[in-house]
């Protein structure tokens, strides 16, 4: 007898799942359960959708040959029934039965299953702020609530927004609504945007991006309260830090694992509320798989289960289940909580652990910051990007990075992921044959100069200070020597002020170097760290033992 | 005593290992001895001047800063001595000498060293053809070359050029060229362009698209003599396929290495005509390393030392040479032949073994062709690119691969590179974490789509038959039925043009499978191989036994 797969959540990982099943198991009778009338889309082109860039909704539930992925698709094409617009009740685990109602008619329904599949996803956490009941204060979850923003941008009558919530989709919407010219302000509570993916000097230096373009951020930052005017429309939010005019507000605080109907039906949960699941993404009902948003990952660096509710991963999850269902055994390893976003021309990449988290961890951690353009300089176009390689003292594994630029950001984030599946190491990204030419890449890429400061710094010869511990030492007005070695043009531009500073050009070091005192201790920096460097060991050469290079140069400098 | 490092050679390996050893040892004196006049420079810019997009030739040679690269930056810099128009010609390898000539004065010099250098790098392939002292005809091997090809383009003296060999150096000279309005030949021995990198039918991809472009291209084909005028002007080129009408020649049949100097000394030299090295790239004579161009490398899929002249790898070379001179002990592994070229709009990237030459190393291959979108397919501006991967059998490793189109080919190829250092199979490709957000891939990125195929290859879910294979087939007349399971209206838009076509849509097949003859072999198609696949399993349930589909669908039909 055919078997019978059931499906509750059509959105990303089930739908994946369904379409894997069908072409392992042609006999088999596969439904869909969605609650919302739209199944199967990519809800992260939502934010593109809200900024103009695409242009209909339902492009994101259209295949690349033009279909709409809706109820007769799925039956025609790939043989699988979907009931939409009804909402998954309760399991009935002794009989393996669910039963839902039919939204529109309140008509309750009855699903048998041999396996269940649980792809319920995550809901956006909504605090209790009072007044947030007022117009135009959004989510962004379902494409209606896209559909929302968008009208309301459109309309004009919205000059400023606040987004509440500096993460993934808070930034999204901010590059989206920035293009209507809407005035945005991003409240956040953390000391900065994107707290999970990046440490403090990564984060400025995108904050300092972002206020350049007129995006004004406050972070440790709480909102109290909405105001509204008598038509009940937005016009002000209230924080700890002040009252921000505003006809539209964003709630982007996080997403939490949809458990309920797992919880009630018994199966374990984890300590991050999701539903729990073993490598093979089986629940502790082992005829129950759940996969997608409504799950939690083995993080494999800290070897954690973390929450990580992204698309592509969902996407994986779904096919790995079918294939478990259907007897192809296959584990899900894990994840680094890899990432990227785009945010007015800032690209921001991230995988394994912060120096943050790693330090949370218990790693003895070594890090290095490193600046350059992405490909060759003397290419037009070649975009600056900063890459920040988290790395573990003891083993020389590389643990996390973090890169943000204008620049290309995701080619380096996934090499650095793929790496990371077989322990990457330093030494081992230093001699990488990667795809070189000048329009692309520079001769070294930027992940093998970093590698090799990396390799410099646990080796003891590169002795460097982090932008971080400079900025105590001058608040704290330290006595210590801050030496310049870039040329007197480049200090003209820019440098950092500090009363005991000296320029000497790099070129001049090694015959001017008695100019210094010898037992003070000395921070020497130039553009990227290069020369600062060179620097280091000249001055160490001539005997000088107190000799710092600033990690990443004036231009990795975030204050 | 102060240790005397000499390195002959100053572009690329040669001051990367000079910089490197001033690093680890302060004291050393370091000298480089160099032929030309300009030192240091990145060559693989000069396609990238002779079009315009770099605008100073001297970029090439001038540092992030601004700084230019020249003696003085050296000595003042970095305490490095540099020879210009200097060159070795004798290696005393007993007394521990080399014997150099100032090309300017004629002066002889000598140069004593601890450990020596040869970072002498390869020689461009200049055949003899009759004709070939005419004006205009160049190679492109040094800064001077592109200035002169640059003049000349810019003298609007050059209707037409002729480019001979399809490697790397001929495609960038060609986008280069493209854009003064030049028509451009390119003529190829081999039957297509990149042959090396490229199996034939991903090449036929690239050439139709060069092709489009205005671009003509004439493979298996080879030049007989050059034609000139009274002025000693080049005015044709004779091939054995006609004659060309063409003022200017590019001759870019390949790179070998500058063996002489090493040649002469005695040391070794492998079956490559390069100067043999082991794992430290070390020579037969334990005090003299060698690395760059004059070197070649093992392949680490096929285990044969392969010549492969390129930027990066000079550069990685040069840093391993100083710290092994140094007692900082480190290999290098090895390559996968990785590399990227953009050719008007078209990326090509490869890494590992094409299919041609898995082949010819033994391996029992399996192969993917998946074409694309290089992000989610609704986001405006995505790039369309076809993967495809080759695998061996046995191992369900991935052992080459090859991308080209318009989208982001840099970032995957690398990601493989990366990957197969350790083995990378199709299933550990399968589940990997990578960077999603629909500006950059698609939710499942193309290479996971790819190694889904693959899966379903090794496993004999998805039975598979090459553009190729049908394009025989139909030539042959054979007795099969070739089943397009698009919808009419893409149909409409282009078809294989074949007597026994059928067309169901895959949203019709479970109704109207009856039409088709059970008993005739099915070649099913669609657009890009999903369909077809689905379509493939479908029949296989009715109880057909003789069916397959065109893999990569008729978006990777090259015919």
């Amino acid at each position: 007898m055919s078997k019978k797969y059931l499906i509750v959540g059509g959105v990303a990982c089930g739908p994946k799942a369904a379409a894997r099943l069908r072409r392992l198991d042609s006999e088999a009778e596969i439904t869909i359960v969605e609650k919302g009338e739209i199944v199967s889309y990519g809800g992260c082109g939502m934010p593109y959708f809200i900024s103009g860039d695409v242009k209909e909704l339902k492009s994101l539930w259209t295949t690349t040959a033009g279909s709409i992925r809706d109820k007769d698709f799925f039956l025609n094409e790939k043989n699988i029934r979907v009931f939409d617009k009804t909402r998954a009740e309760m399991i009935n685990r002794i009989e393996k039965k669910v039963e839902a109602i039919r939204l529109e008619t309140g008509e309750k329904v009855e699903f048998s299953y041999d396996k269940l599949i649980l792809a319920v996803g995550g809901n956006p956490a909504i605090p209790p702020i009072p007044g947030n009941h007022l117009k135009n204060i959004f989510k962004l979850s379902h494409p209606d609530d896209a559909a929302g923003i968008k009208s309301a941008a459109d309309s004009k009558e919205i000059k400023s927004a606040v987004i509440i919530g500096g993460g993934l989709i808070g930034l999204e919407v901010t590059e989206a609504l920035e293009k209507y010219g809407i005035k945005i302000t991003i409240v956040e509570m953390q000391d900065r945007l994107l707290p999970k993916m990046l440490d403090k000097e990564m984060s400025v230096l995108l904050m300092k991006n972002l206020a350049k373009k007129g995006i004004s951020i406050s972070v440790s930052n709480k909102v109290l309260s909405f105001e509204g005017n008598a038509d009940g429309n937005l016009t002000a939010v209230n924080t700890e830090q002040g009252t921000i005019p505003a006809e539209l507000a964003l709630i982007a605080v996080g997403v939490s694992p949809n458990k309920q109907l797992a919880e009630e039906a018994g199966l374990e949960i984890t300590e991050n509320g999701a539903i729990k699941v073993n490598e093979y993404l089986q629940t502790s009902d082992a005829d129950i798989f759940a996969g997608g948003d409504c799950v939690d990952n083995l993080h494999l660096i800290s070897g954690k289960r973390v929450y990580t509710p992204l698309g592509d991963l969902a996407n994986i999850h779904g096919r790995i289940i079918a294939n478990n269902i259907c007897g192809k055994q296959e584990e899900f390893p894990g994840i680094f909580g890899t990432g990227v976003i785009r945010v007015l021309n800032n690209n921001v990449g991230f995988t394994g652990l912060t120096e943050e988290a790693a330090g949370n961890c218990g790693y003895d951690v070594v890090t290095v910051i490193s600046p350059g353009s992405d490909r060759a300089h003397f290419y037009p176009g070649a975009g600056f990007i900063y890459t920040k390689l988290v790395g573990d003292q003891k083993t020389g594994r590389i643990i996390g990075a973090q890169i943000v630029g204008r620049g290309d950001v995701s080619k380096r984030i996934n090499m650095l992921s793929a790496g990371m599946y077989n322990g990457l190491t330093a030494d081992n990204l230093a001699v990488m044959d990667l795809a070189y030419a000048p329009p692309f890449a520079p001769a070294l890429d930027n992940l093998i100069t970093a590698a090799n400061i990396m390799q410099n710094k646990l080796t003891g010869l590169a002795k460097t200070i982090t932008a971080k511990e400079v900025k105590e030492k001058l608040d704290r007005k330290g006595n210590f020597i801050l030496l310049d070695v870039r040329t007197p043009k480049e200090v003209a531009r820019n440098s950092i002020s500090y009363e005991k500073s000296e320029n000497i050009p790099l070129a001049n070091l090694r015959k001017d170097y008695g100019k210094i005192n010898k037992n003070t201790e000395i921070v020497i920096y130039c553009a990227v760290g290069l020369r600062s460097y060179e620097a280091q060991l000249i001055l160490e050469e001539k005997g000088f033992k107190k000799v710092k290079f600033l990690e990443g140069g004036i231009l990795s400098w975030p204050y």
